[in-house]
């Protein structure tokens, strides 16, 4: 396993690079919460695609194989690129979202009763 | 503006975050890579879902209005929370994997060429 | 335009073309619910690419090109396929769904409290 | 099994039972291509919610477990219903669309090389 020195990345400095590339392009302008709200979903989408018809077994395996998995974390980088993007356009906190969504859901699903189990919290 | 000191979290220590609330609950069992990009893209879609009748321009207007701004912040976290665990479950360097992808983008859109357009590479 | 005959078509008989091409592969061991619900999204997804970034005015006159329409068209049939493919392996009667569920929004939805508006039936 | 005379409608008759109802409500000003494709793709994730966590396998089972089937049941009319008004918005004959991807489709999969296969067909 490599040291992954890039996950050391703060979320602040990738929000910066994504919003320089589209400040570069004038992009601005076509990133309207709505349209990247599609772009997500496509993107979303294309990660699906390879995984259609096989199980999740068998998509476990896939990642093993160097082209599929290659496109798998294009296709991851794609979504997450646009999720930065809608941080920077809509001035969300990303960081404190993700913690805060974490810390209701800790509630909804608390350990001892949702352990091991796949069940909405209303059906726990 | 507050001085957003979340967002100087490292995408390894998020990261390191969602795992142990999946580890806590023992649900690595249900995250495939399949399931996986399912749930972003189910996530992704209740995104969309407060967006689909209103025009871009409005869609930058809701999000000053508190409810709904709340609202797309907890879907976008959902959106992000599965990614980086389908990071975890695949062994991605996410951050690797968005530099890469972004450094392929501006060879295919390079600034002077697409400025201002929103056309796919293939019809600038 | 034409006389369109062929939208005189039944469902029961666009099912039994579905149903015969997947059966003449073997196909139908790959179509479990879970499976055609991820095709469904993904051809979804695939209409909505070709309009991410115009506004949905442009939407309406991206239409009238013919490379466009005619992509657009491909993509709306995949969908309706699939559609149709769950409705066959689930032995769901798609009409009377459709209807069921229209009869019900006739409800959430009056006329005379819905009209010209675009909220959700909780926010009219 | 009942006789199904719900499936012996046409294609016709529905478009136009969708399109009555646009009409009364005067909601054929958001139904643009645009919008109509982020509808359907936010109803397909709804019709994959439920399925997320569970095996293939288990998502046949789950539809006889009738509240998880008129749930499904309910998400497929939804999208119908809005690729019905996409073809009803875009004059697309949306039988005719279907027989001619399933024409391309029988070239692309002969049933020879496509038996109880489910790679693409680059790949096959």
């Amino acid at each position: 396993m490599n040291p992954r020195n890039d996950e050391r990345t703060t979320v602040e400095t990738l929000k910066q690079e994504v919003l320089a590339f589209a400040k570069a392009r004038d992009w601005e302008q076509f990133h309207s919460p709505k349209n990247l709200s599609m772009a997500i979903a496509a993107e979303a989408a294309e990660l699906m695609e390879p995984l259609l018809w096989v199980t999740p077994e068998e998509s476990r395996a896939a990642m093993t194989r160097p082209a599929k998995r290659e496109a798998l974390q294009d296709e991851l980088a794609d979504i997450v690129v646009y999720c930065l993007e809608f941080a920077n356009q809509t001035d969300i906190d990303l960081t404190s979202a993700i913690r805060t969504k974490m810390a209701r859901n800790a509630e909804k699903y608390p350990v001892d009763k949702a352990r091991g189990r796949s069940e909405k919290y209303n059906e726990l």
